[in-house]
């Protein structure tokens, strides 16, 4: 980590767009930026069609003037590289790097992100932009860090169904098993006479009439998640080489499952991401009406600090908010205002995970375009948007605050970015999807008061962690099962973990595979469930929903909770159980409670709208709220070093642990 | 307007297929048509195929044949031109002229209307057959009228992405802004490199991989406007050249905003539409279930009459029904019956906003192809349908009235349709649609029992109303915001007024851009709200939804109602008022009783299903409901001259003002 | 029928895929089947990739170790020809025998049916290989029976809009017609200007702007399935020539209504179908929610008995269920497992709908490919699943029982394919399906405890009945018309029969078109009705929706309920009586109450859980429900030869009749 930028001072910046603006106002943009309070600056990121008009016409000249103005008022000038918006000329030099539907349709050119990552033209260009921008602004004291590209996987971008992707699919698979023989084994070919002679012979899985095997599904999610992470590793490479010492960073978006992060973060040295608290509450689907309106205007309390949470695990620990919401935004469904106060309590907010930097989107509204109704801490007419007075207050708190660094939480969530993609592939029940599944688990963890860190499946160190969880993991690796086993802490696995081999094949021993004494057990069948139907718990209020598997086996364990028709629920031996169902709000924060209790672990009973994090001896509370909320005695009990025990709507308070 | 068709007599009228029926039938069924009591007969509009079998074959005799018999009877013919219904011999002579789908899919032949705006080749075709037929008939005594093509737009025909819509576009462009850069700015395609070197470059705006420009599909919106009116300019002309004094109709479907009707109406003498009642309140979703239920035979009360306004100021105050609807339909979802009665209600009601003929869809029921479930005047049996006997009445009532000409209405509301294009562009909230904001407003209206005209945004002579409405406006022209300004009643302007300028920018000196003592008033920002969430209003029971404006800026106005939140949101100084929010039902008629009052209008208090049209001194008066009602004492208890003021379902009742 | 099949003794059997597993594991897998009580092993559908891994290159051997393996332990093989799954390099040869779904995109390979019932091409390769298979295997002592392909039309492959499906539809039309006028007047062409010149000039029926006239696209339905027929024909001919004495069979679907099953199954000794209860319940959307939940684990009480009485009667009688859930299973939205006892109670109502053989899918659960959380009767760990066990009880019950074949019974619904093609086409309201109109109709017979057969409408021999039903007839043959009129029971006709003519056009006389007293009848008009909109009938608690004629006419017939809107809703003569309406649950079950009471049955009135079959003097009862049910003691209080009058939940018993 380069030393400049081993901070424990928090510090705010904004996203600028140089290119949108007459060069005049630049100055007095920067000057308002830097009295406002803010550090950092992300520019560029869009600009290749005024980077490069023609081809080989480079025009840098605008831009070294932009990051020299920005850099002579004090701030620090993240660059990004333009290649999620290549301009015209090239995309008709090359039509074919456009990606395809899958649907069979090419997306085209009038937006961005139409490039697809299998097309080796597209990535030589992409090196070739990179490198003369890297040549020329990697040495620039102005540039403290770059950002490759943003935003991979927006707008359904990962998967792409064209010509390229399939000249590299096959290439792939023929890397991967070397003979077709062995991939008809793998994907279990010869159910319906699927069987290749060729790997020329093979589709990309969109092609067939009905579901194709989800063990090609399944590898072709594995290639398109690689293709990602090289074309950004190809990028990072070449900053590297030319801007030695500067952060490279890349911005991802919420939700976006689709390739994994955790591979992508090891060639970055800042995970960044974009926090739009009210466009993911209005535009995911899988909260209640009343929820949603509760949180109309202050988002799901618990989406932030997951999205941070996990982030903060892709890259090693070191996150930046890069796209911070400041006011209504214009992509989600409906786009309702932020409540007052609510723009401070989401970057405090990710202060208490551990941010480095939040950056707000964007500087100055744009009055043209598509984002036109996409709030800026500025508006149009350059006067201050709301949001504005916001990140004032935080930056001026925050210079009051000496926060120190995020510090390991006690409970740990294994999260495998390939288990995603597998139950998308063979949801089994419509409803089951594994990033509800977590986030369920989180929610729980999070009303109890606990803080939550996430590891990597394919990476998993449990040491330190006092209650881990391991739900729906598509397939063991080794190292995890080790780390299961060895694990010092409560260890709650399931429900549907270890449940395929890699080749998306049953164990022939049949799931969950554990180690100790609960390799006894074994998944006899599965079953998932409609909305509205349920399977009650003996001695629990709450129920089972969407998913259950039947456990057989005999061995030393005991039987935790059983549902009322007789069925083990919870099966458990020592510090390791399995959790044979998916259980409702209610239910998961019995187990989990459970779990804590025998893990020592001190637990709270927090109402939806209050949430805490605890790191470095202190203890982060935020009201979302729209009703004020006295801190609960019991635990929040400490002295303030920021606000009080009575919280207002949108309300913030930091107190002593203790 | 030729002084044959000058009358303030109404007449009937009948849709007639002499092609679908043995030659041997026709006298009979012309002479059962005058005795009823039937004027005029519109014909041949989907005959090109029996017109001209193979290219260059005429076969004009039948249809002379048919207009003779049908004018020996007495009957006027409206010859309709076959343009919407090219033969399949011309198809497959030139297969690029259908039209292509959003998705990218060929639009083929089978069915109606499978034509290409934009394709040149079609558009000499269309003159080639419209020059013979007006040059044979033009000159026809018995041809009364003639009706371009039918129901432009309808099957979602507006927009085509062709190589012809594609060609046109990139010249229409061309011709616009003369410069690739221009354009650029205009559209803001710095924003993610957008920009283009060449008008060739550009492509059709359903090729982008995520959202393009809004200017960018506005421009399209325009242009494809513009080609449905060149389109129908060049059969007017022709037409006129050969068939002096007969007026030149098109048939408009209800609640088609793809094209500006303004603009085509300006060549043609009367403006014609298609009056489905009970299709339309089938078919259009946003009304709730309860009142789809209550109003299942009926029809919405504010639909027809919506239309009847609208379309009575397209082709400046003359308009027909050419498709009155006698029974049940078969292209909505759910085909009801219509109440007894409905059918004569649905006449008047037209005849009450000044129609000159009412027209119905179709003499004699046909047995085959796709309309064989749409109800005629007759059974396919040839005896009469219980609409006959309902024609028969209104026939017969007319005769004994002495209908004055319509006369203007004290309420205007300023109607766009490049609003409806905007909006469809960039709702920001799902559920926000110019149509129904304009409709809502205009319900409320008519629940005050209020009559209405509609003023063209373009052409906007506000000369002596009370009280106007300029709701949803996209962009301000500065005829209207002249008119606005020295406007002699209360004027009321907003939501979202004025929010764009004509490039789909944001205004620099932000919306809502009102003159006088308004002109300090600025929209700080917007937010769109889903369905349920809601903002009270202080002091009123109603609230906003859907749309809110923040407003500020001081100046000498008053603010006339206040959100509980404490945010201005009627603002007003003098007769000019701006409403920044969505009101719904209650909220509307709240505050349009305010300004009715402040125009000293007299209103009254109508529940849903009764309502009423004042012109010429007469009040119409309506029952939509499956009860009866007494007509309340205070405001409508002049004498009648058709019913009495108890009007039993469906009744219908004419009283002398006063 | 072959004497070796000819049983009263009902037996049990399986699926089973010798090449999913190692050969090793055969003969164990056969001596397991064997004394688990099975008869049957279907073997061989989906191996053509095994059977023929390049072209000409036939590997039979591994089949014949298999089936002799079998034979050997006691088993009789089905043997399945393998085209529903061409091969790859079949595929790649000849590419345009994919499919081509209605939005033009081709349907590939990767899973299976992706071959074009018109492709002349495939058809000759399927010849090849079903004749290779019938040479060889024709006259094998253990192959008891051959089954052609598997589930024509399953995954929607009915309708293909390909080149070799547009040739084919062309040809047809040709032999049809004899000449484009005679088409050009049975479709009603002239209605749009849709006249053709020549049948090369024809398109299909997807590629038009809007809705193709009714008669195209029904020609187009008839001429799909007779390419179905005619491909099942081919292999039938080539296996009846070489394997004299087995059984041909082929295996549908439930609720597949694409091609006409009566006209194929004449090609077939037994009809066979695949009944999935839980999956078909959660797929199928037409029922509401508490219903789905109360038989989440059961299915639907009435579908089940709905396949086998329909199926009975494709094949003149002889019919096998192929393929019965054991468990849970992969493919609808949701899949629960079934509740302990539901694999014996399905069993058991199998064979007293009269099924000969009951056969399991499948022997063991595969781990791999696409069906791999699909239940079987084995664990992928060859450890019993729990319907092993069910299976054994109903193989030691059957073993011990001597039922009688199936009898007659006293009711019989007139089914006829062509209907539901035509409301698809046409439905009028959107609610409307042919299917759900019949079932509704045959679960309020259940409801009475009367037992159904079904009568193809092409082939109507009432004979016997004492009540019939003929509900939704698209078009009257004269056959039927005959039929009805000297039927000796009740008959009931409507809503909707007899309302088109052979060209999808409305008879000139008027549906309904009744024989004797009721030929004065006549639909005047139509009408459908939304969900929710219903229609009170005076003296009844039920009411009509959907769908409503309005009857005029008088003659010597009696109205035998009325609307209390006025309309006579059920009008009869003596034994004739027509039904003008959808009737609800209630309204049904009084309305066919009243014609089983004229016609002499005696009926019950069941709960919705519980149901009866007779045949053969006994009365099979079924509690599919999850509480507990004492027979009633009126209608069925004989004495058990199975089970008590007590049934628990999933209960059986069979009762002596009388």
């Amino acid at each position: 980590m380069p030393e400049s930028l081993a901070m424990t001072k928090r510090t705010l910046g904004v996203c600028y767009y140089p290119e949108h603006w007459p060069e005049a106002w630049w100055a007095d943009d920067a000057r308002r930026m830097a009295a406002l309070g803010l550090t950092f600056v992300r520019i560029g990121e869009f600009a290749w069609s005024r980077l490069e008009p023609r081809r080989g016409t480079f025009e840098f000249d605008w831009l070294e003037r932009a990051i020299d103005t920005l850099h002579a008022a004090g701030l620090r000038v993240v660059l990004g590289t333009p290649t999620a918006t290549p301009p015209k000329w090239l995309v008709d030099e090359m039509p074919d790097m456009l990606p395809v539907s899958a649907e069979g349709r090419v997306r085209g050119f009038g937006s961005r992100r139409h490039y697809d990552f299998s097309h080796a033209g597209y990535r030589r260009e992409c090196a070739r932009i990179v490198e003369a921008l890297a040549r020329r602004f990697g040495a620039h004291e102005g540039v403290a860090a770059w950002q490759t590209d943003n935003e991979y996987a927006c707008h359904d971008t990962t998967l792409s169904y064209s010509q390229a992707a399939l000249n590299g699919f096959r290439d792939w698979l023929g890397a991967r098993y070397q003979s077709p023989d062995a991939l008809n084994r793998a994907w279990g070919n010869v159910f319906w006479s699927m069987e290749y002679a060729s790997f020329n012979e093979i589709e990309l899985p969109n092609a067939a009439l009905t579901e194709p095997a989800p063990a090609h599904v399944m590898d072709f999610r594995r290639y398109a998640s690689e293709q990602i992470v090289r074309f950004n590793r190809l990028q990072a490479d070449i900053i590297r080489r030319h801007a030695p010492g500067r952060d490279v960073i890349h911005n991802f978006m919420g939700r976006t499952l689709g390739f994994d992060h955790f591979d992508l973060g090891r060639d970055l040295d800042v995970s960044s991401w974009d926090s739009y608290p009210l466009g993911f509450l209005d535009q995911w689907a899988d909260r209640p009406a009343e929820f949603k309106r509760r949180f109309l205007r202050a988002g799901d309390p618990d989406i932030q600090a997951f999205h941070h949470d996990l982030y903060r695990a892709t890259s090693g620990g070191r996150w930046w908010i890069m796209e911070q919401q400041p006011g209504p935004v214009n992509w989600a469904p409906h786009n309702p205002a932020p409540r007052e106060g609510m723009v401070r309590l989401w970057t405090h907010e990710a202060f208490a995970h551990g941010a480095e930097v939040v950056s707000y989107f964007r500087w100055r509204q744009a009055p043209f375009a598509q984002e036109q109704n996409h709030a800026g801490l500025l508006r149009p007419d350059s006067e201050p948007a709301p949001g504005f007075a916001e990140a004032e207050t935080v930056a001026r708190e925050i210079a009051a605050l000496d926060l120190p660094e995020a510090t390991q939480a006690p409970v740990a969530i294994v999260f495998d970015y390939p288990s995603a993609w597998a139950w998308e592939t063979q949801p089994q029940g419509r409803s089951f999807t594994y990033f509800r599944l977590v986030h369920e688990l989180y929610r729980s963890l999070r009303r109890l008061g606990l803080s939550v860190d996430f590891v990597e499946a394919a990476n998993p160190d449990l040491s330190g962690y006092r209650l881990v969880l391991v739900p729906g993991l598509f397939s063991w690796n080794e190292r995890l099962r080790a780390a299961v086993a060895s694990a010092e802490g409560e260890v709650v696995v399931g429900p549907r973990s270890g449940s395929r081999d890699p080749n998306f094949a049953i164990p022939t021993s049949l799931p969950p595979g554990l180690p100790g004494p609960l390799a006894a057990l074994k998944v006899a069948r599965v079953e998932s469930l409609p909305p509205g139907a349920s399977v009650p718990v003996a001695g629990e209020s709450g129920a089972f929903g969407t998913w259950r598997e039947f456990l057989v086996g005999t061995g030393d364990f005991d039987v935790r909770l059983r549902t009322e028709d007789g069925e083990p629920a919870l099966v458990g031996s020592g510090t390791l159980s399995y959790l044979a169902a998916w259980p409702d709000a209610d239910l998961a924060v019995s187990i989990l409670r459970g779990a804590a209790e025998r893990a020592g672990l001190p637990v709270l009973d927090l109402p939806p709208g209050l949430r805490v994090r605890h790191s470095g001896g202190l203890v982060h509370c935020f009201n979302y709220d729209e009703a004020p909320v006295h801190l609960p005695d019991h635990g929040l009990s400490g002295e303030p070093v920021l606000g009080t025990h009575d919280l207002p709507p949108s309300g913030v308070a930091i107190l002593r642990e203790g």
